[in-house]
């Protein structure tokens, strides 16, 4: 299995949860390609290649970082052809968070979603039984909020990054059922 | 398989989407048990007793209708335990739509995703490249527009219908890989 | 100028929360009608007679209870006529919220907003300068998360109380403006 | 008044839907400053000197262009020190809209909405009872599909015109009352 995990990190915590999505990944599917990538290197061949993808990104200003929204933007060419279809996708993101749940992480994982099955994949969310959820989870995928309360950036914890990695195991794992 | 399709319907267009994706779900799993059934008379023992859910509504003011979120709400005691996570969901929703697109179909096919995937629960899209999509097809599950220009309600088109059968054997077919 | 504030509590929380707009409210408008209601004993006429509007819900399963959807749903009839168009309205929400943001906010607060918008109401939210932002509210009402880690239900804090003030008040304020 | 009108247009369709909304704010406002501009040659400088904030974008693959969101982005500097807040903004979008009711378009408009929230504006939605809504909007702003059944660009209608002076003559009205 192929797997590609893109992101836009601002402060590295993106990309450290994109670290343990990775590990997750892993642990099920020991012998699968796993890439990491940021979204400006990404191309369509890229996420054409892989068969899983996961995408991640800081919540800025209520939605996705407009480096990702450009990758997406840029998979408007195969979406008309259906490249994608049938692909199994997975979200993760983290955000500074002001306010009293964090601003923007629904429509940002909402946003994300809609991507994936408007080209037809199939999207898979987070149990809230798996390890980490309550610290690193919501429906829609893996979320760390990186900031205290006065909005100053802070490390993802360590159950932060367990939810991480069990929701990567699980996306996965849908897809070794979806793909056998 | 046990396929149960819950559905409020109005003025009968979502109970005919509601029998159409029956007919697609049971042209590819025809030993299934395939029920239809209000959300009035559906209790927590039915949802449980399904291994696929589609859960239909008319737009009712920018949401579902409240009887279907009445059943939604009476969900909470299965979230809290975990017995819908696994499950397969599909949603279906018809709309009067007034103004361009109809207003509310997507803010309403999103809420019953964010109920699915709360659930833990496998949520299964609309690929455009099925039949009928142009004409009945969203990226998150059917949608068919029952409304004239002048918002007054009128039948379900054939292509609307088809698009409603093909996505309810897309779903069904999903169901059977990640049962197999 | 009538205020009506609408609402649905499990718990408290919610009717807690009222009463901390109502307080912001009288504090900007001294001689205003302010009624508190249940959804329940809320007609349209209730809703008609009004100026401003503050509809109140717990997140139930990702939005709004399905005693304030019954409401809502009830409103299509005045929705028909334009009878709440030019209305001013505001949004509260509590959440129980498990998981690292509490799931569901963002959609229930979207929710409310899209039908105000659709009755042609000025919907206001919660600007981030005003007191109690950072406990008690989210860019698109006032929002207080009432339960734990573990997701038992807590009281509402002091600085929550304060934001659901403010906000009461912020939302009067803009109703003088454009009632002047 | 100043107001500004910033998009982003692929065909001609968003600058065309632009100019319509400028066409109705100088109707009602005939002395104010209206300024059309693209995204990408807009400065948090131009944000900060309006009044009136209007932002339009083509449904780009379940929400705004890239360059709309790279703008918004941009904006985050503007909303630490809270220099948007009280300023008024209106949204419009076109789409090329494949399925029943063209994709995206809800979430695209809920996302301009949430931006402009978290910077404290009000935000205006469009009221069913304005000339042109059946054809030109929905409750968040002015929408005008674009595109054929198979999905090939086509112009704006008359109507849609009609639907989009509306809207910007309703916006500024709204301004009009809120900055007197």
């Amino acid at each position: 299995m192929r797997i590609l995990i893109v992101f836009q990190s601002d402060y590295g915590h993106t990309k450290s949860m994109a670290e343990s999505i990775a590990a997750g990944a892993k642990a099920v599917a020991p012998e699968s390609e796993i890439v990491l990538q940021i979204a400006e290197q990404t191309s369509n061949e890229d996420l054409e290649h892989a068969d899983v993808l996961f995408f991640g990104t800081p919540v800025h200003m209520g939605s996705m970082a407009w480096s990702m929204k450009k990758l997406v933007d840029q998979g408007a060419k195969l979406w008309m052809e259906n490249r994608l279809e049938g692909k199994v996708g997975g979200v993760f993101v983290t955000g500074g968070g002001f306010g009293d749940a964090g601003g923007g992480v629904e429509t940002t994982m909402i946003g994300l979603h809609a991507n994936f099955l408007e080209h037809g994949m199939m999207v898979v969310g987070f149990p809230k039984s798996l390890p980490g959820y309550a610290d690193g989870g919501l429906q829609w995928g893996a979320y760390a909020r990186c900031a205290t309360h006065e909005g100053m950036p802070k490390e993802l914890s360590a159950t932060q990054q367990v939810g991480a990695r069990s929701y990567g195991a699980h996306v996965v794992e849908v897809a070794q059922k979806l793909f056998a």
